[in-house]
């Protein structure tokens, strides 16, 4: 299928490909300075921590919609093993199967291709079953830290969630961004609240997966205008789900992974972070959301910590 | 077998079972008060951040000599694949099968256990097959990140990596303290650096592994003293292995994870930070380490970051 | 809990311990003798094959319903790769992560203990989470290939299928045998249908497990009075689910596998064999059934195989 | 690369497309009919059973010298657990992570491709990393169930084991017929013993996988000529490793498998069914070797079973 003129002429405006030179793997990652993480560390202020991850198990939020995207298994290779004899010490050892996009996570920019591209215009075809993503794999996000914005939508618009069909628009955005009192500006991390989250935690995994609000695809322009690094939500699909526009099934993925080359959260519980900003009267903050090395990894769990 | 009386001696001194209540299941990240963590934000001078993890890869650092302690093995479960039909955005998804402690990890509490014992005092049969650890399993440490400073032994002593059979003494760590040119105080984390990682780094797996150099039996007091909260360095096994005292296998562990309460960190790469730390002549910094939040683990594969 | 008497007494009359000596790890199996063999290799006549598995994927039997009990997900380590360079011959490879007991299986001995117990007086906690089953582990069969008689129930009742609350009675399989033309005799492998696995066929997983009809706590004397070597059905559970004596769960279990130390199969298609057998008029037929032999493993998936 | 002329010849000479038909996807195994099967099931003299696969262990014959192609690692995810109360039935339930051509088992016919074509023609590409081989998966082979004939090439060459540089030739195969009384005929599954299991069974896994002998480029056309259904033999690549033709790796496997639609199986124990054929005077035997039914799989573990 084609897509829609509109999809074409948002491309055209976010593309960042050759905007860091036509080696660069990790696109807007690039906007993260030291200077912009020296300002980010001086946001803290009260030292409260604030964990934005969900526990992984394998009662997670993956429900079999997605194939393959299978809950985080835990076993046991040791139990209190005495490997030296009896009565030495004993060990515990654990090991883990899981999809890497299970659970609160960080799309690499490979996670998505379209038109036979990824970010910076390299072939699809780079990434493959052998070694998975030649290029831009999520072990090149040497480290993912800077200073954190809350645009806490739901809570700008007076509701502790939007509703299912609900795209996040820019407007919003500004909205939340004026309950934030702090402008949105080059190498922030922007966490999206939409409250959908508050659906899994109170048990309904499918209510949460399916229909969902999310970031409408008018919004990587927002983020493009304001140079931002990254961006996390609260939602297992980031984009509304099913689409605004009909038959353009993740459209903000395509043009936010690929044309803009910016990395996207998913499943990042904000509503303790919420709590905490309100209280705080702040919603900046120190946000490390490093991911782990997977070598050649289209994605990767990720256990963000907010220090306010 | 039984310990030697030394072992009981030092066991008693550093105990900190019921200083926290016996609800308590975290021990010595007690310390890491919002104070201590406003104070390490302010160690962020130049703004530069060094990752501490190593790649996640089938090609790791285990060689089989802990069975079951598996290299991270990622494939794809979808490979650019077109769900929603021909010419759609199309979505790339990995899982990974990995052991929890097979790369750069924190031991949780409940790691090891010794006299049918885990930390503050708990029966050992609480970690089960089923669940995992039911107390002081990773995922209760909700954040770790606090004043990192960097113990660098090797530089301290003159040399890039310490002999085989090198114990690192409460001296060692004074030495390297005073080329620090800070004190190691309540709620730090303390990264010791042997050197030892650079034979990994050279390709010798075995050679890293074993023999190694590692902290001393002596150690734990020394941390007990300054109230530090978790320590790691650049080995395989964390303490000098074979150990220092015949037939004494695993006392580290037993004196740091369930005496003291204090998570221990292997397989730390420290080669970029002491470069860091030398160039900057800080070694201090702020340090987000933390887990991945598996519920009922003994262990979590983590990315850290130091800021300096 | 307490046992209820009943459970005690037939515990007693089918309880097989010592009877192959105190060593012995695999039960029933022992009747299977080579003069077994011989007859059971005279009973082909036409030579159609018929496979009685499940396919192994990831959209299996399970539903999460048994925790940790997962479908097979299959993943490619390499894709048409030419590992020797371009233009070679290029090489496919995968992996798989699947519960032991997710499809089409054989119970090991070791499967369920009660009362402290396994199979021969053994204790239960020689089941251990780093060696697994250090006696009577599915390895120790070292093949299971017999005569196999279909008792089709289902048929003999003249019926698709048996209600969810059908408990599979002495009386059902006399009346099953007798549809058979043949008398069930020491060594034969007895496979019971059930018709429910129609339902799982039909796609409806969540009514395939539950309710279930299935063995009663009266067939294991039936099977120890005619030294069956093993049995397997066309269900998730083997036995009737829920169970009809009000809270004693899987006491078909603990009889078959501990008592009498005869292996039970479930999940296996009955549906074509029944077929296959109402045509040709025969119900006895070459049975191989040999689980794949996990060193310590307290089950396998098997792929049977009845030549009529 | 390009292959050799000869390479092309043999090709020519072997292939089997279109001969079952161009929807065919299991290739010779067209040749085990009903008359073939009953013929089997005659072989049986003594009901001997003979199993032959290798134990499914963490400690298995890989060595990592093929990327990915990992040892089972089974562990358990219950562990007598009374799920339902105390002094309840308790149950034990076990995973495994393992790559399905680690051990002992059957290559699929799409385990390979070359020049970009898998058997019957179909393009090599019909492999996704998404659903695995859409054709000539190793479901489809839904029994693998004939005549087996054991060409003891060592017997007959009066050694234990062929020298790690020895390719099987045409002539050591005709040798090792005469030495078994029987002429390889259409349908039967031929066992190629080379004794190189001897090494692996002896503990030196390095030494097994490489340097070692088997099978010729110049024993397709034997295989083509009698209208086997399937081989398999002792060694972990099936072919003489490195090739007797420099450069030309795997030729072997693309003769049989794309060329031919022969199914190949590797890493067969076929020590004690040596010894046993040597003792009963006869290499013939019903033969079980049915793959487990993975849905795309390009190979399955295999559990055989000889029956003498």
């Amino acid at each position: 299928m084609a897509f829609p003129a509109e999809f074409h002429d948002i491309a055209k405006r976010v593309n960042n490909w050759g905007r860091w030179g036509e080696a660069d793997e990790t696109g807007t990652l690039n906007l993260i300075t030291n200077e912009v993480v020296r300002a980010a560390a001086r946001t803290v202020h009260s030292g409260r921590r604030v964990p934005l991850a969900l526990p992984l198990q394998q009662d997670g939020v993956q429900t079999g919609m997605i194939p393959g995207r299978v809950n985080p298994l835990r076993t046991m290779v040791m139990l209190n093993h005495e490997m030296f004899g009896p009565g030495t010490v004993a060990t515990s050892d654990d090991i883990v199967t899981m999809g890497l996009q299970a659970a609160t996570h960080w799309d690499a920019l490979t996670h998505v291709s379209h038109s036979g591209r990824i970010y910076n215009g390299r072939p699809a075809g780079t990434v493959t079953a052998h070694g998975g993503a030649a290029f831009s794999g999520i072990e090149k996000i040497a480290t993912l830290l800077s200073r954190g914005v809350l645009l806490d939508v739901a809570r700008a618009r007076g509701t502790d969630r939007l509703p299912g069909d609900h795209a996040v628009t820019p407007d919003d955005l500004a909205a939340a961004e004026e309950l934030a009192r702090t402008t949105v500006r080059a190498g922030d991390i922007v966490l999206v609240r939409t409250g959908q989250m508050r659906v899994c935690l109170a048990g309904d995994k499918h209510a949460y997966a399916f229909p969902s609000p999310g970031l409408s695809v008018r919004t990587p322009e927002w983020f493009h205008a304001r140079d931002v690094a990254a961006v996390a939500n609260d939602t297992l699909t980031f984009e509304i789900f099913p689409p605004e526009i009909e038959d353009l099934w993740l459209a903000v993925h395509a043009l936010d992974l690929v044309e803009m080359g910016m990395p996207q959260g998913q499943n990042w519980n904000l509503e303790a972070l919420s709590e905490a900003c309100a209280e705080e009267g702040r919603y900046e903050f120190l946000l490390d959301a490093t991911p782990q090395p997977f070598v050649g990894g289209v994605g990767s769990p990720v256990a963000p910590v907010a220090v306010l």
